[in-house]
């Protein structure tokens, strides 16, 4: 597997603007420190057609790994996995061992005293209906397991929207599988802090050291005037060993801090 | 106009994972408001094919708005003009009004003492090649204006992604634009309270409501097992006329008061 990463958010509340999408920006923060490389993040709503759309859109991008994120759960509006099997041309069934994830999971919660009621009921079996050919994932937070889907060459990986649920199955299930394959892809990441308000001063300088280190992205990052006395430059780059990443990286902050120096600027490297 | 939205928010620092996207959150909240529909909202890199592919997309879907945020600032990683105009077919050049505009802010800026050069630099002069035909939209809090084109019966406008100046252009020159345009839309939201964990066992009653009342959209907000006592549910609709709209909102939220009441389940409607 190469690293061409996208992610589908789905759910209304994003896009009333009733809740800030978290989801994303943990996932590619996650997958960028694991090597990968996220190409798109999209929100979405509710719609089978809308979710069917980002996901042929995806496929025909050649994404290597597609995490959608929301409508898993029991209600009318949890919409993903029929959406899946709509946009893919394959039947829902009822799978056995997603059954016996959400029996095992509401038997736990209910010993744990955190709801009324054990075992499957009907809204619950819901979440048990897959695409055919799907593997469920382990929920160790809540009752929704989260749904493995491989087509072609392309792992579609389904995770909850509730946050605490989303990172539970990622960190069981999305890590241990790049970690795999990406292998020991490495990413490093250093920020240079110029004592400078105004970025288009600073422009000329990241277009030379942009243009003298190709294979390390070099992104400043502007305030609103008045707000900040600095603007932070981020040097980051994803390679096969960390030595080679690290003296790249190392190189480009040199180059940019000698010409800013040669200017009367200055700048310190953060300690982060 | 109708309503129909989409966002493409640019640059690689949220997909790294570097920056949430806060802009997007803040641009659904305060559309949905104005009663306008966000469809989608996208997060692309800084790259002119992906952003073209992006704006080919929303046009293709007939978006009547389509906001940019990001990329205008005045570094070569800046590159939502040359996108657009690229992605259109339309030649770039420099806009007189956009170049006073930019040596009015910066002159400004220096005045307030908040920058040390006022008047325009060649950094500074990049900001105002615009596509050909475009308008640009004064910044009342940074360099950068923002631009505004018209294709066919789209309105495409490209804000910055400096959250404050984003803000600054939206209220300016987004707002009175939209206002005009939905004229008397308003769009209305409430929360209900409701006194359970378990969306599972929420997820019949929301269905029975949902179905009985299809203008209101019901959508239920579910926590991680064991953070929380209760389940907030979202009625929201947007319409011509306020009252109309009240009306429906508040039947289809006493339906599902009275219907989970009969369940000895309590609900409380939310302050907010």
């Amino acid at each position: 597997m190469a690293t061409n990463i996208e992610i589908i958010s789905i759910g209304n509340e994003i896009l009333i603007g009733d809740v800030q999408d978290t989801n994303t920006h943990y996932l590619c923060r996650e997958l960028t420190r694991l090597g990968g490389f996220v190409r798109r993040a999209v929100n979405v709503r509710d719609e089978p057609r809308a979710i069917a759309a980002e996901l042929h859109g995806a496929l025909d991008r050649g994404a290597d790994l597609i995490l959608t994120t929301g409508g898993l759960g029991p209600t009318d509006d949890d919409r993903t996995r029929a959406s899946l099997a709509q946009a893919l041309g394959l039947p829902l069934h009822l799978d056995p061992v997603a059954l016996d994830m959400i029996r095992q999971r509401y038997d736990e919660l209910h010993a744990q005293g955190l709801i009324s009621q054990g075992g499957v009921t009907e809204a619950r079996r819901k979440m048990a209906f897959l695409p055919q050919g799907a593997v469920p994932l382990w929920n160790p937070v809540g009752g929704a397991p989260g749904v493995r889907l491989d087509v072609g060459g392309t792992i579609i990986i389904a995770l909850p929207g509730v946050p605490e649920e989303m990172v539970g199955i990622f960190q069981s299930s999305v890590q241990p599988l790049l970690r795999e394959h990406l292998g020991a892809a490495v990413y490093l990441e250093r920020t240079l802090i110029v004592h400078l308000v105004d970025d288009s001063v600073l422009a000329p300088f990241l277009k030379t050291v942009a243009d003298a280190h190709p294979g390390v992205y070099v992104k400043s990052r502007a305030s609103a005037f008045g707000t900040d006395t600095v603007i932070r430059v981020t040097f980051s780059m994803t390679g096969a060993d960390r030595a080679g990443v690290e003296q790249q990286i190392e190189a480009a902050m040199r180059d940019l801090c000698n010409a800013l120096a040669a200017a009367g600027i200055y700048a310190s490297i953060a300690a982060d």
